[in-house]
């Protein structure tokens, strides 16, 4: 029941049954998931929208802000995997190989503390 | 190495660890990082910007677009966990209870084959 | 040349007769432009991502940056014109009639220095 | 009243009175702004999301969606138009100079019928 012995499979099968059931796969193409994806992700900016930074780090202060962001956040996470069951992609392994790209892009001891790569290492 | 065997918790590690790594957890207010989310959501839309919905169900056919498309998928889902990680949520127990919500907006019954909720049944 | 002197209907042409120079209205459906849009609303967001929210109104200060974000923001405004002239819509008509909406929504007496909508103004 | 005999200046004098009369230019930051922007993109996708691409141009065939999309797009336009009183840009000059840019890039007489730039024209 929680993050700790529920695997990515466990997941996408949740999300497989919930979709079979409804037969909504003929809805799920990549395009139309891609778009559900980005509408969703709007969704739950909409709750920091006019919050400042440091204002949206004490969102968990209130649980009901915090109930109703914790649902969006699963509303973009279902896309993300209902994207990877249509297109057949691993998700691990899409994460880490990813992670590697990442590392080279940003390396530890040159990306300390600010966002930019650094220099002569360009957008992958 | 796979979905079958990689729990949500070994992802937020995986995260966190890169995160901790480069000192960027200054950055990942859960406002700059619903951004991120969006920003990341938008790249992998891309791909599917001038195509048709029947086209983008072939995407898997070429290989280097699939390749790019996986990369997106991989940055969003590494913001959705590093969201989770700066909120304290437990994403398997969030998309369980969405599920549960979503399961009752459209029921299987009355939601077969079409995408808006059955008469009724307001937004959640 | 300036804002003063530039009608609606003048951007509608430039962005009318660019189009027709490529060709391009055969890609021009309002989903892919909706998504376009979408796509460069979020490139302008990137400027604006890992910054504070008072940094962000310092952001003139920077010549280069200032002008990076105006070709976002010119991009975002040809897409709105680019559907428009799509859906034969007329925007100088749309954006008043929604101005009426917004004001019955947020009345000036009860909507100072707050975002929120006054209790009993639901969501148009 | 209508495009021909409106000006970007216009527009923006109608969306600087309604933020100023709700005291409301403290919330509109750019970084806020390019967030809204963002939102209301997706919430005109949202009428997009789950038809055909051929069936997106037959929108105007029911007035009531026509309607809803309408509205949207004023939204989107209402954002772009305050991001650009906030940081003083003027629209029109904005929108010339970047389509230039975009003419060297996608030059007509390569670019006819697609849509990625022709090969040696890098991303500006």
């Amino acid at each position: 029941m929680a993050d700790s012995s529920t695997t990515l499979a466990d997941l996408r099968e949740i999300v497989r049954r919930f979709v079979d059931e409804r037969d909504w796969q003929q809805f799920h193409s990549p395009k139309n998931l891609s778009m559900s994806l980005a509408i969703e992700a709007a969704e739950l900016m909409e709750h920091f929208q006019w919050i400042d930074v440091a204002e949206s780090r004490r969102i968990g202060d209130d649980a009901n802000k915090l109930s109703e962001v914790r649902d969006e956040i699963a509303d973009v996470l279902c896309y993300v995997v209902a994207l990877a069951n249509e297109l057949d992609i691993d998700l691990s392994a899409a994460i880490r190989e990813k992670m590697v790209k990442n590392a080279a892009k940003y390396p530890a001891a040159l990306s300390r503390g600010h966002y930019a790569p650094p220099l002569g290492n360009t957008k992958s």
